[in-house]
This record gives C-alpha cells, sequence and structure tokens, in this order.
C-alpha cells in the first residue's frame, strides 16, 4: 500500500464533497481494525423486542413478510421513539411562530419506521442468503411506494446504523426507513452537482465511476466500487448498472441479485475490518422526479465503515479526513477471501 | 421543558442547515448525563508528550507564549502526523492525473498544527482564568496571521477536540489548527447563505440571532446563545457584539472577555452534562475577504458538545435530529449555577 504516498485532496462529483486523503493520520495511536467487535453482546435475546415472539413489545406493525403468517422473515413496524410524528398536520411558520420569520420552520410530520431483518436475534444481515437480503430489500420498496402515497412526503431516506459506533441503540439486526417532508440538504447538494457534470460532460456522473482501479466487484445488475473521493475509510458503493432514477423501482430478481452483492461487500468489510461499525444510506431520488425530466439522476447505495469519529475539524469544515486511498481500499478489497 | 412538544423541521440560516427537533427521541433508552466522564484517565502525564519537560517527545515547535522561556504557558507545534504537509507543492490536476479529468485533484499542501493550552497534564481549558485563556486565543491569532503569509493558504480552521467521543486522541488540554488550500465546504455555504439573508434583509444574519428567547449570557464584547436551530443538544455559539469579520482581528482586551465567556460557558456545559465530550470550532472568514467587499460575514464560535454520535439518517441526509429544543437548553443554561 502506498503509504509513503503525499496527501491529496480530492472533489467527489456526485456528493459533492472534499475529501483530504492522508495516509500519514494511520499512523496516529490507533489501526484499522475496530477495537472491539459492533455487537458485543449479541445473544440478549431475551430482553430485545425485535425478537420473534416479543412482537407486542413493539410499537404498532405496518407489515411482514411473508404475509398473514406468525413464523415472519421481516416485519416493518413503527419506530417507539419516532424524530417525526404521522399524525403532526403540515404547518409552515410564517403566521404560527411570527418571531422566527427569518428562519424557515416546518412541523415535523413525517414517517419513522423500523425494519427487523429477521426473526432471530443473532443473525446479521450478511448471515441471511442472498434472496433473504432481497426480501429486505423488497419490505424497503414496499414501504417507500406506501409513503410516496401520502401527499406531503417528498423524500424517503433508508438506512441502516450497525454496531454502537455506528450509532445503534439496538443489536438485532434492523435498518430504518424514514418519509421526509422536505427534500434534505444531501440530496439537494447531490441534485445540483450532478446536473452540473451532466451539463458539463453529456454523462451520467455515477455512470462514469466505474474505473479498474475502483472497481472491487460486480453482478449481473450491479457493481460495487470504492469511491474516488471516500469520505470513510473502506467506504464502498453499490450502483445499478442499468441507469435507474428511483431504489424502489427494484424488481424481484435485481433485488436478489443486489442481495448476492451486498452479502458479499458486508462479508468482505467484516472479514477485512473485523466485523467493523458501519452505516449504510440508500441515495435515491425524491418523489417527484420522473427519469425523464431529470436524466442526471442515478441511485445508489453506500455503505460506510465507521473505523474512526469524527472530530472539530470534520464538524467545521464539512472536509473529511480519510487516512486510505480508494485505489488502496479497492485493492484490498477485491482480494479479500470471504469463501 | 416542553418535552411533549411536537417535532419541528428548522432550518439554520447561517451554517444552511435543516435540523429536527424531536423530543420523543430523548427517552430512547439512553440520557443527557454522559455515561463516562470525557477524560477518564488526565493522571497519565508520565507518559504524556504534551506536558512540561516532555517537548523533545513532540514535533517541532512553532513558538511559546511566553517568548524565551522554559516555563511557558502554550506551545503552538507541528502535528507529527498532519492531515496536510507543508513541504508539499500545490499542483492542480490536469497533466498530474489524466484519467481523474473528471474529478478535482488538490495536492495536499498545507499545515497542520497542535496548540497546548497548558503545561500541566491534569488542566482543562476551562480550568485556566479568562486571562490565560485569552493567551491561548491569541495563539490562535498569531498563527492564523502566520499561516496567511502563505499564498496559497485560502482558509484557517482553528477547533477543539475534547473527550474520546469528541475524537480526541490525546487528553491533555490541546486545541489544533490546521491551514487549507482551499475554502472548505461549510464556509462556502455559509458564504451563500449569509449574502442572501443580507440580500433579502439588508442585515447580517448573525446580528439577528441574538433572542430573549435563545440568549444565555453576554460580556462586554460578546454575546453566547443556543443557535435556533442547534444541530447538537446545548450547542452554543459565542458571537461577538460587533460585527467582525475575521477571528483573527481580536485584540489582547477582546481575548480575555472572549476567554472569560467561554470559561464560563464550558463550566455551565460541564456542571450541566457531567463533563461532556465536546468540539468547539472558530467559523471565520477566507483570508482574501475584506470587511468592506463582504459586508454580511461575521465570525463566531460554535461549541457542540456530543452526547450522542450520529448514524446513517444523519450521514444519508445532512439533517441532525436534536431531542432538545434550543429555547430550552437556552433556559437551562442560563439558571445552571457555576459559582
Ligand atoms: N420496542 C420498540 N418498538 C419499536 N421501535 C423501537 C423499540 N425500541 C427501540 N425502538 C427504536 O429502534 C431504533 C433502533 O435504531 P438504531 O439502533 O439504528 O439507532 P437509533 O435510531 O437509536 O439512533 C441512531 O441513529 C439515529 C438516526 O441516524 C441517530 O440520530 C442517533 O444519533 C443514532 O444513535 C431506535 O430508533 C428506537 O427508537
Ligand atoms: N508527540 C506529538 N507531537 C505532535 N503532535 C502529536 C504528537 N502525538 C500526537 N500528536 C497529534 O496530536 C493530535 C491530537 O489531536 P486530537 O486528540 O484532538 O484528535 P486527532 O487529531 O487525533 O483526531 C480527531 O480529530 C480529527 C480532526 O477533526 C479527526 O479526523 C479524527 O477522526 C479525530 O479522532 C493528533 O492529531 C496527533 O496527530
Amino acid at each position: 500500500m502506498a503509504s509513503s504516498r503525499n496527501p491529496e485532496i480530492r472533489k467527489d462529483r456526485i456528493l459533492n464533497r472534499s475529501v483530504i486523503f492522508s495516509p500519514a493520520r494511520a499512523r496516529r495511536p490507533s489501526d484499522f481494525k475496530s477495537k472491539s467487535p459492533a455487537n458485543p453482546n449479541p445473544n440478549s435475546s431475551k430482553e430485545c423486542p425485535f425478537c420473534i415472539g416479543h412482537e407486542h413489545e413493539c410499537a404498532p406493525e405496518i407489515f411482514r413478510l411473508p404475509k398473514d403468517t406468525s413464523d415472519w422473515k421481516v416485519r416493518v413496524i413503527e419506530n417507539l421513539y419516532p424524530a417525526l410524528k404521522r399524525d403532526s398536520k403540515i404547518i409552515e411558520n410564517e403566521e404560527e411562530n411570527p418571531k422566527y420569520d427569518s428562519n424557515v420552520v416546518v412541523t415535523g410530520f413525517g414517517f419513522h419506521d423500523v425494519v427487523i431483518e429477521s426473526p432471530v436475534h443473532s443473525i446479521h444481515l450478511s448471515d441471511l442468503s442472498p434472496s433473504e437480503i432481497g426480501d429486505v430489500l423488497i419490505a424497503y420498496k414496499q414501504r417507500i411506494q406506501q409513503l410516496h402515497l401520502h401527499q406531503s412526503i417528498q423524500y424517503v431516506q433508508v438506512f441502516k446504523n450497525h454496531g454502537a459506533s455506528a450509532g445503534a441503540s439496538m443489536s438485532h439486526s434492523h435498518s430504518q426507513i424514514m418519509g421526509l417532508p422536505i427534500v434534505p440538504p444531501t440530496v439537494s447538494s447531490r441534485i445540483i452537482s450532478m446536473k452540473e457534470y451532466f451539463h458539463e460532460t453529456g454523462k451520467c456522473g455515477l455512470c462514469q465511476v466505474r474505473s479498474e482501479e475502483l472497481l472491487i466487484d460486480e453482478s449481473t445488475h450491479f457493481f460495487s466500487v470504492v469511491p474516488f473521493a471516500a469520505s470513510f475509510a473502506f467506504e464502498i458503493w453499490i450502483i445499478p448498472r442499468d441507469h435507474s432514477t428511483h431504489f424502489h423501482a427494484l424488481d424481484n430478481e435485481k433485488a436478489v441479485d443486489l442481495g448476492h452483492l451486498l452479502k458479499l461487500m458486508l462479508l468482505k468489510l467484516s472479514r477485512q475490518l473485523n466485523d467493523p461499525p458501519f452505516n449504510f444510506m440508500f441515495h435515491t431520488s425524491p418523489k417527484d422526479m420522473e427519469a425523464s425530466q431529470f436524466p442526471y439522476m442515478h441511485w445508489f447505495l453506500q455503505i460506510a465503515p465507521q473505523l474512526s469519529g469524527v472530530g472539530g475539524f470534520e464538524i467545521g469544515t464539512g472536509c473529511y479526513i480519510n487516512p486510505v486511498f480508494p485505489e488502496d481500499a479497492a485493492m484490498v478489497l477485491r482480494e479479500v477471501n470471504v469463501v
């Protein structure tokens, strides 16, 4: 690995982020193996409301897969401590909060759900088979479609926290779905930068990120890379080969295929980095964006291992510092053997 | 505290951020007292290179205050593991990296320094007197002025990490200064949003944030508030009363006055939240911005307690979730007694 390389500042044209690559930082007293595994206590199933048989300890269920069976594989439920409320009215600020006239306030209408990915406490997402992971992806898709029926919902964020350092407060394998009454900041800025790229080059920025040096692997419908300006060491993007606007257009066959590549990537990270804490985030398009009108939009899945926290520099500047060059991370990940 | 209040989404017109306020989130299994104090082991001074007498274990010194004495109070030194290198040449990408033509690459030229805030291992910044804190602020100022002499430096970020969960790898009280060859993303976006506000209202957005509900305290030259759309629970901004463009215009008298208010805020946070991990960040203006040309720029100091990590939602959307309404946090902080 080129760890004696000089630092570089790279700019990502998709997420519009600047990242400092600095191998020297890796030599600070700390290393890339996470100190403790992400799930130190995976067996406390007696106390866990997400386990099969404990359904009554959860907030109400929205649906389960398969339908109408006590022997479920995936459950989508309401979050018991929701960040947004499904029963709030949408009121913009003006008359409500006249003293904040210079600030924008929207009441916190929205949806906050939890997806329980397995009935069994000790099972991680990467332990499931490709087609079982496909079921989880189909659950996301179905819930997104339901949320889109609400007029005020503009964007749906699907994400996963694995391990305490990635923010997880529950160890049972799960992910979350939030239906938002706004288009969030990263999405607006992604739209602007992808549009700019498209107008400059006539191409979709995401169709272009594939390069031999950065490629990790590929499946029938997807490929995975370490992005050119990864914010996180060993960050991975899984990208549909077909230029596709919305995640929820995923069909069953593609869901299983994505399940296969996602499983492989999670196993590689787990093997290489000792079950690191990680987040994943689906970056899709706002509800009302038609592919025909927005030819530059292309959804993808970002997987972000959390090997080191951030500090005041990142909060202050919005620039991340990554000690591992993407080319080096891609080479390592290509070679990790998970069989 | 209005913890049964409905959630709200607020937009900050200064940092251009959207934040979800959701008291319900506070009821998740966890609470606002940080579980472990930020500095669990403040006495391992035998091993600490930042302690007086261990100067030879550090990267080279840039200067000390007072000058030319072995009995120093503040040292500014090079970072031994710098994110940017002071001896790199600035080269833009085109010919160097033709394969990345669609991406922007800058070589990692820049400066990365450490400010040791006290010779004594067990002393925290808030233990110093207002005039001693003033000395630390003057050290920042002097170093910024030196860095501005380098033609390629466009912005200087001063920040502090206190406690492991705020990213600190060293427990001896210190802060960091980075001289950057770019204007970082948060700064560009702050410039745009403050300009917009100014053009809409004819006023500086930061001069306007002071309100009775959000005010915590004030000194001769500064006031402190919880910002209207705080990303972090109990976040504090310290703002110069005079509309002032650059932090490094601070004179000695104002430095002591700011030292006084900063000490008070840190003591209040420490008392209320049990020595929480925190970051602080100086948000100033790029080197080349003249006050006369940029009437909307106004520097300030952001203090961000780190009571809970972030997760996939924040990474994915750029929206933070804050369980404490700023009005409630300001009321609590006004009332904390630190005498
Ligand atoms: N019995 C029950 N029924 C239904 N739901 C239940 C439940 N018990 C707990 N829950 C919910 O289950 C969710 C579990 O989520 P995670 O473990 O992924 O992280 P959490 O949302 O707590 O916070 C992390 O993710 C968020 C969003 O990124 C960050 O704001 C935060 O800082 C980070 O710690 C929680 O949101 C909780 O409210
Ligand atoms: N003998 C010595 N002489 C000189 N310098 C020495 C030294 N020994 C150590 N150092 C330097 O001292 C600094 C101490 O800094 P902090 O404890 O504030 O956090 P750090 O920079 O490690 O990382 C935190 O802050 C950065 C920036 O926000 C984040 O990228 C990161 O994730 C987070 O953990 C380190 O940068 C280290 O390189």
